[in-house]
């Protein structure tokens, strides 16, 4: 079969009567392309990567508990890939899990397959490619966010003013532009960049807030290491672990987060100054082995003066680089200009067929 | 001292009196021997461990919170062992904590030790040995579950219709065959597979399930990695950890384990189809830098049809291979054939005397 | 500027009315310099440390929630440096946060600086270096406890009769006496020595106690590993999580803490013998590849007689080594001589002057 790339979202909604009560549940349809794509992960470091409609992270997928989700992906790389929805529970519809040789075979390059699923439970969940995760997930920056808002939010989401999405992995630079190649304990590679949505500091971006926000920061370990997130100035409150409210949030100022897992936090804006955020693994805030870089961002008040010497004095803000700007949209899927990469010049692999 | 392997546990019931209620404690003796074992860990891979009773993972130990236990070990390999009940509190009892050179002497080569102390408290706990541990318990398979039935179960425990235990490792290639090499930060090794109960998909086994079960599965970090297991297709409840129970358990989908740590989870089996369960440390899913493989099964349903392009559409089930079936038998020690290796090739050491 | 170095704490009190009750807040004013100095950190291994006041672990500060903090820090190293008050939030002093490029310059060698600020929130806090933390704080051993009692303490927390601080990271001899290198991905190093505040097996100390003794022990991940404590003969209770109470308390037998992490545990002294305390992690319990060594120490119960083969039997007992003592004086600042290591040899550098 033969594609161009369609964007688009169809969302349908349609009355369920569910226990008496007239509930709308939404019926989404998103077309998706796995695409071979230079990123610039860090400053002088471009890397081939495998990206969901181009972009790494890929786009933003934003709906209600219980809509129903269906995604017609195609794979227009040179390699076999899947998704897999981590987090949703695919009641009833097991052969959408996205794990090949397990629930389907996987999609060949030119050949394309359509998830259809409920969003079900709620919370901060994620999908990614299930092949090769070794090299696909923790080297080529196969995966991206999917927020499932719950029917009944807690008590403190509703007080939330901005949602943040932050995705933390491992680059290596050895391999960057050898795909098919590395993330194996065989291979001698250097593991020498560390992204916070894909970049290193100083290509990150800053949060800015104001007085009195209340943040949420939905941390995801999408790639395959352990990384420790330490917020200056303010204490944080756990509350959801894997998208599921926690019986008893508790506080604190670090958290670890492991490959597959997410932790929601709820910091207050109520210190207004600069303060570092940042993976306390003291290798992952350095760029091929030069501190400072990889996994830090900086919680920027508005109002506070700018100082000749900080390091973003000059920085060009982009609002949406935690899907914050994207997470207000309507439900739907939402791409994010800002994390496209240029394409992969073709190496006389056939594409778009088969 | 000369001794054949003599495998058989002796209970002993003893009426007492506690708290004017009469309650059954029971005394355990079991046998044990510590053996110098080739077992196949992963397709291709066959790896000298020391080995309790000759198997890797180590027998089941189940028995009554409070019981008696008593083990008499004896050495058949050529290196210093101990074995630490780890978990056990050893009220009174310290000799018996099994730690060279703190608690005890090491068992030499030819050597036995009786170990004798209480089971409390309750829960998912082991044991290993304690000498060399970056080799014998990081790399040499010294390890096996020992699992004490709590007085008062809590709730939840009494709805459990299987349980499944999981030990996690990792195994080194470059040292497979040489015993008391290895492990060291020193040392290169490629840390290139990993064991789900000691081997490595395909060789390790899946979960067959009835739609209505309900599962416990007690995750063990048994080697030197972390292990971040995660579930596909089912949110579990995280009810124990270290075998004490949490006064709030909390839902998942993924879960860290450490080196010593055990989690026990709650997964209620509502969803027929198959779905992988596997270690989210993506290098963790391979075997020899190759995907897939290492730490991985997959819950599957009866009923559901085999498909042509399953991996596993040909296993031969081994029910007993995540001691489900042990955990029905009666308190006492339960060897598992299926995990015994091949003795080692003698090289003139002594053996059985001393 | 140039200053001699001088060691005091100068302690107002100073009363305020909150809520209509007179509560004292004090106001501390301390004097660091950073100092090159070689510390034995394990048998056989010198390492070239940047010392606050000249010892590693630095020296503790003890202060009350809600105290006033001054600390006048001069660099006498040859490399920039600041310090983080790791955990402290902050509140209206932004510019002490000791971040460089975000809150302030770094501190060249021979400046000093001044940081001012309210010791808020109350807990197990610690301090640190902020530049080249892959190298200063992984390897170099910039960092030291900070404890901010607080001013309503827990009920389990007044019951505490030992308290204890541990402080657990790595050390490189590849890179021990080269300062200025050491701690990247993209650097060949070993990673081959463990510490327990600073030192390794034999070097660390045992905690002695008497039955009946209730232990607080304060976990700081320091450097850049994951480390497991695992106690042996007592299940302990986790109480505070970055210095903050839990609303659950729970029980375990290991724990997990990563880099920047703090975990409190209550432990009765309830089991008379002697315990093993260490890491789990099996590399982490090594000396340069051989076992024991690393992060151990062991529970000694008083009026338990010594065994010829115990591993201790010898030691010089140091009670400060866990700053139990140091922790009973009244807050301050307070030096510990036995963490002091020697000057390091001045090569030509600039010293206390610029």
């Amino acid at each position: 079969m033969t594609r161009t790339r369609s964007l688009f979202s169809l969302v349908t909604l349609s009355a369920l009567l569910l226990w008496g009560t007239p509930v709308l549940a939404a019926s989404h349809h998103f077309e998706m392309t796995i695409d071979d794509v230079i990123v610039e992960v860090a400053q002088g470091l471009k890397y081939h990567t495998f990206a969901f409609n181009g972009q790494v992270p890929g786009p933003l997928i934003h709906v209600q508990e219980g809509d129903e989700v269906e995604v017609h992906v195609v794979n227009m790389t040179s390699l076999p890939h899947t998704i897999h929805w981590h987090g949703m529970d695919q009641k009833g519809t097991w052969k959408m899990d996205g794990v090949p040789s397990i629930t389907q075979m996987a999609v060949e390059p030119g050949e394309d397959f359509t998830y259809k699923f409920i969003a079900e439970p709620s919370g901060t969940m994620w999908y990614h490619c299930h092949v090769n995760v070794n090299e696909h997930v923790a080297l080529r920056g196969m995966w991206g966010p999917m927020i499932v808002d719950p029917k009944k939010p807690e008590k403190i989401e509703k007080k939330v003013t901005r949602d943040i999405i932050m995705m933390m992995s491992t680059w290596d630079s050895v391999y960057a532009m050898q795909p098919g190649k590395g993330g194996m304990p065989t291979e001698e590679g250097n593991m020498d960049y560390f992204g916070l949505n894909a970049r290193a500091f100083p290509l990150t971006q800053p949060i800015r807030v104001d007085e009195g926000d209340v943040l949420r920061i939905r941390l995801i370990g999408a790639g395959g290491g352990v990384h420790n997130m330490h917020t200056h100035g303010h204490t944080f409150l756990v509350t959801h672990k894997d998208g599921h409210a926690l019986p008893e949030p508790y506080r604190a100022d670090t958290v670890m987060v492991g490959p597959g897992e997410r932790y929601d936090l709820i910091v207050e804006a109520n210190n207004p100054g600069r303060f570092i955020f940042h993976d306390h693994m003291d290798t992952h805030v350095t760029n091929a082995g030069k501190y400072p870089g990889g996994i830090v961002t900086v919680f920027e008040y508005n109002g506070i003066p700018t100082d000749d010497w900080y390091a973003w004095k000059d920085v060009s803000f982009n609002p949406d680089y935690f899907y914050t700007e994207s997470l207000k949209k309507p439900h739907g899927m939402h791409m994010q200009p800002g994390f496209a990469g240029e394409p992969a010049e073709k190496k006389g692999r056939r594409r778009g067929g088969n």
